[in-house]
This record gives C-alpha cells, structure tokens and sequence, in this order.
C-alpha cells in the first residue's frame, strides 16, 4: 500500500499552470482511489469535481474520470 | 515499489466495453508511470496511445494525458 503520487501531468500544448499540478495521494487498502478528469471542465483538475455530468448534459456526452488505485505490492 | 491497478474506469453514461478496461501496471523505481487518455481519441484507450497530437492539430486544443505513478512506500 503505497503512497499514489500523480506526477507530470502535462499537456502537449502551452504548459499552463493547471496543467502542470503534481498530487501525492495516499493510498491505503480499500481506498476509492484518485479520481481524475477527463472532461477537462473540473474546479479541481487534474482531480474530478463532478463537473462532467453538467458537461454530459450540456454536450450530449458520455465521458467520466478514471479511477486510479494501489491494489498490492510487487513480490 | 507496488504495481499501479488502473481501476473501474468509467463513464458516466452508458458504459461500453471501452469504458470498463482495467489494467495492471507493475510500477519500478525510475518507471515512466501509467499513461492515461484524455482526449478520448486514444487507439489504446484507456491508456494515451499520441493520438491526442491530431486531436490538437485539428481542434486547436491542447489536451493531453495524464501520468500516475508509485514514488514511494508509506511509513
Ligand atoms: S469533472 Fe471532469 S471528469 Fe469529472
Ligand atoms: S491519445 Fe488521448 S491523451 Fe493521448
């Protein structure tokens, strides 16, 4: 179980500063994980906010975070 | 040093099989980390496979992946 450290977030264009946020999460057993944006709509990227069910509503999207976690240690 | 289980990536509306991947990713010291799409072009989905540079080319957006990686164990 180990700490989930988000790193290099990056966008291939300009490098804003909201793009360029590094998150350390620490991860334990039956964590949720780090849910991350993929709608780019979020108040608290790269971490989802719920902002995509406005975005899927408005745009007739489909589109969702994905869920990342730690599940075990390497033997 | 814990392999990174990219989990329950999802979709807030219906959930199509490209959706419900889950992927195991054995992290190592000095690993590039997990890269993760979110232009929703990916050929690789849900891991970036570059389509995003199109993607960019064509909409004059400047999306990009995101990488998650292991740095450490907790105390
Ligand atoms: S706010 Fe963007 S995916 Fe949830
Ligand atoms: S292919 Fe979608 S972000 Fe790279």
């Amino acid at each position: 179980v180990a700490p989930l450290r988000m790193a290099d977030v990056y966008n291939d264009g300009s490098m804003d500063e909201k793009n360029k946020k590094s998150i350390v999460h620490n991860s334990k057993e039956g964590d949720k994980g780090v849910v991350l944006c993929r709608c780019w709509k979020s108040a608290t990227f790269p971490l989802c906010s719920g902002a995509h069910k406005k975005h899927n509503e408005e745009c007739g999207d489909q589109v969702g975070p994905v869920i990342v976690k730690v599940v075990s240690a390497v033997e």
